[in-house]
């Protein structure tokens, strides 16, 4: 099948999923069983179901329904099901490190620590325990936290914690950064959220979403009944991005009648693993600002890069450096989070997001969205200080802070090489090597046979091999339908986290299940 | 005016808000000036503003425009600007006990630091910084937290704080409950919004709210592009609620074509300070199984209780009590934080929704839209912990937190009094006592030399005040408008948090501005 033909199918799917239909480019692994009620069912003006319940799946609003979640989808539930059974389940179907035996980097939690229990720092023994970087670190933040973290702070977040991200941008970037265009959120998924609910007015505005994706975007899109329109990275040059091929889908969408208002990439790739070259963002610059539509940078894996050719390099740094009229015209929203990178405490939910270019007024309207839940949390708030403003050469956590973080990149790094390598070395498999952030999305190759066993089963090829995997390895993975892949190719996203000494029994693990399995269908 | 016709004019208030005109019920104060955009100025189809933004606050999703958000509006701003400024301000505008000195409970605390830094607990000197029991409670959660608080948990919360919460509800109710069926999130407010988000399919479809109400339900209404349907408090009555005015304003929403899926209460009431009777429960839910709603039980001051005669019942204890077919049919939403209480814990971000009766399968896509945001915050989820499931008399704890809380709890009690007792001094002022939660609610008469004063300033005659109030004297407080009021009356909400110390400067203070007021205005 030809590029265009396939895009032009997987488009259609796309469109089939927002009617609801169940031949949807996600159809088996992605959606919640019991969520696929028939809207043939209902109707608008019914009140209750004939069962009784006026909170029925059949009369819950529609966007609700229609929207899908493959992270935690099927393939996560039945994994969840095995764990209850008593079976030791290695979840890599999400970048959560911590869950995989990564350990907290010691500064930030000393801060933490404190803060939590601010009398901690009156007790006589307090210097034992923590070190008086830290201590004063506390001291500080909690006099700008009025109240301490048991207090709402204001809805973007606290001032000095804005401050440093600000900061932190102009030393990373060489370029100015505003605290009142930085908004703090519970972790960057709701920056993100906040933002596309704001742009999105109708099913016709629509977002250009790189497939595969991550589905936050499927999934945020749909719920405020926009429409996602998809751009492919091409596997075969490295999950690269080309300018035709955001034309293309670009042209195709407006031939269609859709309104296209953002354009979302993800720089390092979740869940294909590319780094960006400056050449690349400044293409993507100058199409936003060709075309008028917001960019979206996605930069949450900045840290996390294993390769030397092409270090992170941000859209606002590209931005900036690109002169005008680009600099003071493209709109740009850019997120970032503490859950990624080496500290990866994705359980603590602090994230931002820095608005360049963009409407005082259509800033407001996001604070008082921001403002309906009143506050981020405080303790993500304190991480995201401690990521933004890390321990200075002289500070007496220093030493110790870098050379927590370089053994963790190191041993990423080291991770990310053992994981594609052990994929490309199975028949029938080819993985791009992850390049930056903590998947690796091999593509497998079914044979006809396993094929037809997944259709007798009801289930998508690669819904099938990964639910397989999972029953014989206790391996957690992701389908690739739930990331969007071209048509009649199969995929899975897996993480790079298990830790090394576990990894090698993973990649084992793999191996002899993949065999198994090509032995069976062949 | 009669009350029927004022309930007329002020639906229609409610309604020309909806539509976006500026004869809105809660003009004034309570909207960003920025985001007071024509619609007219804008077309459904424009891709950009003639400005060239994209993201311009005429392009922006309606439903965002026009939702309105008090507690965070006008005043806040004018307050935080004064602030700055250098001036003394006295937040009085939310619910935030730590801002005003309260000081957080110890053993939750301890517990936190524990879990943010569980190195402390190889740590030799940690039994001489911690109690015993915290430092076992510490080690509970972190064996059941896999990965600590740096990892995502399930997107419901964890399973052994789901269980606790469960537990709590069966020995305050005597009624079984089911984990299963509780969700945590990130403060109650977001558990609010998950299900007004499922509920709402359409502009008609519409949730029954008291009125004054708290801006929550408003906002989340407006956003979600249903309707709100107010039913009146009776000021008369102590703010009372009837079973009339529930049918009279349900009759007249069905009139109008709306269909109305629930009804939300506040026990005890936000702003209004008054507790519920088992009675007025009852009533509740016999309405709601009459006429096929879903409850929505806020219930998040369920500790902030300061009268003896009705002590908190919670809806589901009396939906239990009351028997068949009561028990098993009406649907039941349950809300509860750590924000609120003795512990007030608003910046940690942690609460729950129980749901009783409802379809396994709409639990199951308000799980998929919870899984979006992948998982609500550790450190939250941990302070849900020690509130439902506190140290047991025994514990080496038990004393200080038993004595902490009843000081608290006491404090508040006298504050209750202080602060309504000032109102009622007041010429023109008229406050019911504030039985339970945190706010008092008076009714200010204003003359008609200040309402021709608001009306030359562009104000409503309750903005003014409250404006006047915060420059005279640095005490923020929100404008009756926006939670609601009886048209042609005037109201304010101030939270009666400020502590002892500072009340008596509170109460003079405001007691000085309003005599200076009615004098300038007399």
């Amino acid at each position: 099948m030809s590029r265009n033909a396939a895009n032009r199918l997987v488009s259609a799917l796309f469109r089939a999923n927002q009617q609801g239909l169940s031949a949807s480019w996600s159809v088996g692994g992605t959606r919640l069983k019991s969520a696929m009620p028939q809207p043939t069912d209902a109707k608008d003006d019914d009140l209750h179901h004939k069962d009784g319940k006026v909170l029925h799946p059949h009369l819950i609003n529609e966007n609700v329904l229609k929207t899908q979640y493959a992270v935690r989808g099927e393939l996560y539930l039945r994994a969840e099901q095995l764990r209850k059974e008593g079976k030791d389940i290695i979840f890599t179907n999400v970048g959560n490190p911590h869950a995989l035996g990564a350990k907290p980097m010691t500064f930030p939690r000393q801060v933490l620590a404190l803060c939590a229990a601010p009398f901690l720092l009156d007790h006589p023994r307090v210097s034992e325990m923590f070190p008086p970087d830290a201590i004063a670190r506390a001291k500080k933040i909690l006099a700008a936290f009025k109240g301490g973290v048991g207090a709402y702070t204001d809805s973007r977040g606290n001032p000095l914690v804005r401050e440093e991200v600000a900061k932190f941008i102009e030393q990373r970037d060489g370029v100015p950064s505003n605290p009142d265009h930085i908004f703090l959120t519970d972790g960057a998924s709701v920056s993100v959220r906040l933002c596309l609910n704001a742009m999105i007015r109708h099913e016709r505005d629509s977002i250009l979403v790189p497939i595969p994706q991550y589905p936050l975007y499927s999934a945020s899109i749909r719920l405020y009944g926009g429409s996602l329109v998809g751009y492919y990275l091409d596997e075969k040059a490295g999950w690269g991005l080309s300018a035709e091929e955001l034309r293309r889908s670009l042209k195709e969408a407006r031939d269609e009648g859709k309104l296209v208002r953002g354009l979302v990439f993800i720089n390092p790739g979740n869940p294909t693993g590319q780094c960006l070259s400056r050449d690349n963002l400044a293409e993507l610059i100058k199409f936003c600002y060709e075309e008028r539509i917001v960019l979206m940078a996605d930069e949450v894996y900045q840290e996390n890069v294993y390769q030397d050719e092409r270090p992170f390099v941000s859209a606002k740094k590209v931005l900036w450096e690109m002169g005008e009229p680009y600099r003071s015209q493209v709109e740009l929203l850019s997120f970032h989070t503490v859950s990624k990178g080496t500290a990866g405490e994705c359980g603590l939910r602090g994230g931002y997001v820095e608005m360049t270019n963009i409407h005082p007024g259509a800033i407001e309207e996001v604070y008082k969205c921001a403002s309906i839940n009143l506050s981020p949390n405080t303790m993500g708030q304190i991480a995201l200080s401690c990521l933004v403003n890390p321990p200075k050469k002289g500070d007496p956590s220093y030493e110790q802070f870098v050379a927590e973080k370089a053994a963790e990149l190191a041993s990423l790094r080291r991770r990310a090489h053992m994981v594609t390598d052990g994929f490309n070395a199975l028949q029938g498999v080819t993985c791009n090597f992850t390049e930056g952030a903590m998947y690796a999305f091999p593509q497998i190759r079914l044979p006809p046979k396993a094929l037809e066993a997944a259709k007798a089963a009801g289930k998508a090829g690669d819904v099938f091999y990964c639910l397989k995997l999972l029953e014989a390895t206790g391996i957690s993975t992701v389908p690739g339908s739930g990331f969007g892949q071209e048509e009649d190719t199969f995929h899975l996203r897996t993480t790079i986290l298990p830790r090394e000494e576990v990894m090698t029994h993973f990649v084992e693990a793999f191996d002899k299940f993949h065999k198994d399995f090509m032995k069976q269908y062949s």
